[in-house]
């Protein structure tokens, strides 16, 4: 393999540059992945926008990119668990696995974790190979294509909020907003067999895609009539109520429209960060609220899933980009949100070919 | 409607005779239902043949039969939740709704349970018409048929079984038997996502129903792999085991086969009563030892997934009778145990061409 | 026993008259309960004070009080679980027991429940006798006196705040708010085996007294210093963190102290019924939010734990007034919150003496 | 520190020599412990009387001892949780940290852990210093003895237990065995706030013991009325049953005195590794049996829970014997079964006085 990559790196807010980095060696317990796809992610895009996300400022040269599969292409050290030529999904955080937290198996919650273009860590997946533990590059079966183990990042958020919240077969659910979130938890409640699955959203594109899933898409008028069946029949209306849109008032029609006693997760964030909620209700309804930060052993079983047919994840994609648009690509996906659900950049395609 | 029908009595064991009765009335609360259809299940089986369950003696003329659907033909004092011509499966214990344990939810184990053909109760679900209280008469949607609404009965042990495990999407489980209760819990698992399930047995053409029914089949020769697999790679065991065959031999397979960690759940009874268990080997794996007394809150959800056509619950029908081979049914059931997965007696086939 | 009695009735706001009622009837399934006292709790005052109560109105006369506890004087029909002369503490809401949500357990979610004094039910327990559903009245072992037996009632709110959120023995745990369910909350949580309980409030008298029961007081500097703590040692915060005192800044508190993957109870309603919340920060930490509606399957372990001295419910009482006081014991209740934990009548107190 | 150090060495069966050994030096991320107290565990007594335990048979020297405590005295390289002078427990498992059970948090079924005195490991405390990673070293506050200290590892499988099971304040339980592990599950189960916490034994002195530590003896005449009063009355069962006496006869006593729908926890080892047991009856009674396998994050919450004054759990010490009578100590052990609770050896009991 050669010594020098390409890195599609940002020096400065909004704009990528192809610049030619080494590759790096592999130590040991690691692998060097030759990167074949990577998910665009809102933080990705916020970062390029604006510079900064939350409190956390870029300023230093930044590689982009979290949402990441590849072949494998070399073994460090010590290495037993993939061999070369493995097609694998690479869970971008790496966790310190020896605080109170990882001891206990929280290590989503890890203080100390890296986490791939998450300041203050400047190293991301848009380049051409990555070294990462092999540890966490979970190998993909042969019916997973390389593009499905891009989209496992995103949806193994959706899939730890539906473990998390816990529904059952014939249960009901609403999930309010169909992004790529909204409908990649729609995905996973769909494979869990809940019935039925009400996805609500203002725009008719996402919600006719919704309805493609297995949900059964709600507009606002839709939303209204449930408000008035939730209110004649309180022990009907969806015992798990997942927000995704990360905005307080889908927060607060979450409280109002699940069955008392009921589950409401929240999965977005908000633009303030804050949300005024309707805690009466709440109370009165004694909802639990569970929240859910990024995922945590969720790979594997999201894999399977994949697998095995019952979780189409690449549905969601709505637009591939070639890597030297990779530029492109995140503007696409900040300006045309309404029509963008998942854009992917395809660092290297060949490698489906092979597969 | 007549005021008399028949009604299939047990005078003396192993002895149905078809019998005119009076057709009761429904009380406050209650509906009058023409039974459609009535699964055999192993409690009428043993009685039939036996005279006797565990400690109960069968001492008065006794109706067997209590999975049953039907149709609604009369609407006692009160009744607003259904209505006349409601298709219905009918959950047929009824507990006393006052005691700690219904106070609590669990109400399958209330100790005042009225319920149909089980000792001292001498009243089942084989005859024309039973009267039954409104809030145990479950709707059936146009989806699901009669012959389906009575096998909501034994589902929703597989249901029940399924749900008090737990297992998620992409989860791996394993199952001991594949008479009716493991092919129930077998669907029940393929709609919750789980893959793979494998289901295990000693007959062939059972082994065949399971693999039609979505279900990874295990001979003796693929237990004996599947041993050494997990003791290869015990994390890649399955998490969830379930014994359904009521045998000890496979209640310790199960205690080996788990995931340590994981959860074996006893579904069916041995026929001595007792097992001679592997509890260190269970202590050292830590395992969870979960235990199903028919069911609790099931019948909802159930049908919901039945009605979606997640759970295509008919298809582990072996046989239906007419009601005047009510005997004939249950002859069949005992003796040709190795074909039957389940026996249905059509009190009523008509009712199915008019839904 | 006389056949006519007292009664405080409201018969305008802010006005309790003593009126001579009938006697009620025990029928069948009720006992007569002669009422010892009646503690006074925030919607009682509410009510006393406005003559509303969130979207309830008060348009016909009402006896407030639902705190009760009492001595067995007379038993309807078909009640065998008590005797005459036993002393109870009374549930005061009834269920119906037989919705969706009586049926899975959920009791305190009951649409239809009869709730004393709670509208549209004006009946309260501010009388010398009423008429109560045996299997509502709990009966007071000797170790536990009708003062604590009327505690019995706000205890269960802390009980099953606790319950619910699941605290283990060492862990450590916040109280945000020294009121009465505070203090009661801490209570339990010490009874739980929890170190250290940190309590905090403004008010110097409440923390004194929360600090008597066992917990580590917490004024506005202290919460600061906690403050520091948790964000230098997140590992080390509090994992259970209640709310209690009913205020959008201390629920916002909850967030920042609980320990990332921990759980905040919101136990206290606010004065507007929203809070304006840091939704962002409770993602970011993964924080379960579990809330508190009444209580369920409270009132028999709770005795137990008075009975066996572990929780010493009755030091949470700072005034007890004569049922010829009534109003003045609601008004003091209002006018010196700083000064008052727990106003009680004592309807009848020479029972106590006969105890 | 002297370069050579007594260890009490088994190079046969039966016999301990204390021979002369070099100090070990701490590696990176160790410390270097000068032992103060050892247990003599259930494990140890096999091992030092039959010299295997199980399949595992001893062929090389070996050191026993897990249940320890000590002081530091040298910090390896990068430690900075700890400083020269603290008094440790040491917790004597030490997980890989990476495999798919460490990561999920069950770091107690980690099949690559190492753990003293457990073949194949040699290693055991029975030294006058040890070396182990920092992070399984658990600070002791002033308030818990060196001796206490020691006794945490024991009663961590208790509590681990208790956790498990997962009582309430008030609950009941029921505790079979009253040797140690019996009477620190009883005082865990105290702490908790549990009442009543009745133990059942067959010897006199243990069940004085045990009523000294707040449990509610039972003997055989007492085991045969709660019996009785279960099968009258079985909402009033205890719901959490504990299995410590490692018995068959006693695994099907805890079937049969559970509350239905109730807890049986097994935490004792049969002698032959099966047991015979009523499975129809769990079933019936639809149980759930958790096992206990060591225990996980217990050190902190049981040492805090210690520190407090809830668990005394020095209290089950029945023999204190100095380091050159460390035969002598596992000889009495064995021989002296009914009036040995625990035996612990004084490696180096002048700590204690410092301390």
């Amino acid at each position: 393999m050669s010594a020098v990559m390409t890195a599609a790196v940002m020096n400065q807010t909004a704009r990528l540059t192809l610049e030619k980095r080494p590759v790096p060696a592999a130590g040991a317990g690691d692998v060097l992945v030759k990167v074949a796809y990577v998910g665009v992610c809102g933080s990705d895009m916020a970062l390029f926008e604006n510079g900064y996300i939350g409190d956390s400022v870029v300023t230093a040269p930044m590689v982009l990119g979290h949402e990441a599969s590849g072949v494998v292409v070399a073994l460090g050290g010590g290495v037993t668990s993939l061999a070369v030529g493995d097609r694998v999904a690479l869970e971008p955080g790496v966790p310190c696995g020896a605080c109170d937290f990882c001891r206990e198996g929280l290590y989503n919650l890890c203080p100390e974790v890296f986490f791939w273009a998450s300041l203050p860590a400047t190293e991301g997946a848009l380049q051409e190979y990555v070294r990462h533990p092999a540890a966490w590059c979970h190998r993909l079966p042969d019916s997973v294509s390389l593009l499905e183990g891009a989209l496992i990042e995103p949806l193994s958020v959706g899939f730890h909020a539906v473990r998390q919240a816990g529904p059952g077969v014939g249960d009901r659910a609403l999930v309010l907003g169909a992004g790529c979130v909204g409908l990649l938890t729609t995905l996973t409640l769909r494979a869990a067999g809940v019935r039925d699955v009400m996805v609500a959203d203002l725009m008719p594109n996402r919600l006719e895609l919704a309805e493609g899933l297995g949900g059964h898409p709600l507009d606002a008028d839709g939303l209204d009539r449930l408000d008035k069946e939730v209110a004649a029949a309180p022990s009907a209306a969806p015992r798990y109520v997942f927000e995704t849109a990360g905005n307080a008032v889908t927060m607060d029609r979450a409280i109002s429209l699940c069955r008392p006693g009921g589950t409401v997760s929240f999965v977005g964030y908000t633009k303030s960060g804050r949300a005024d909620l309707n805690v009466n209700l709440l109370i009165d309804k004694e909802l639990t609220v569970r929240t859910v930060f990024r995922y945590r052993g969720c790979y594997p079983p999201a894999i399977a899933a994949v697998a095995s047919g019952a979780i189409p994840a690449d549905r969601v994609v709505s637009n591939v980009f070639p890597f030297d648009q990779a530029q492109a690509a995140i503007e696409h996906a900040i300006r045309a949100k309404a029509n963008v659900t998942k854009c992917v950049i395809a660092v290297d395609p060949e490698w489906e070919i092979q597969a």
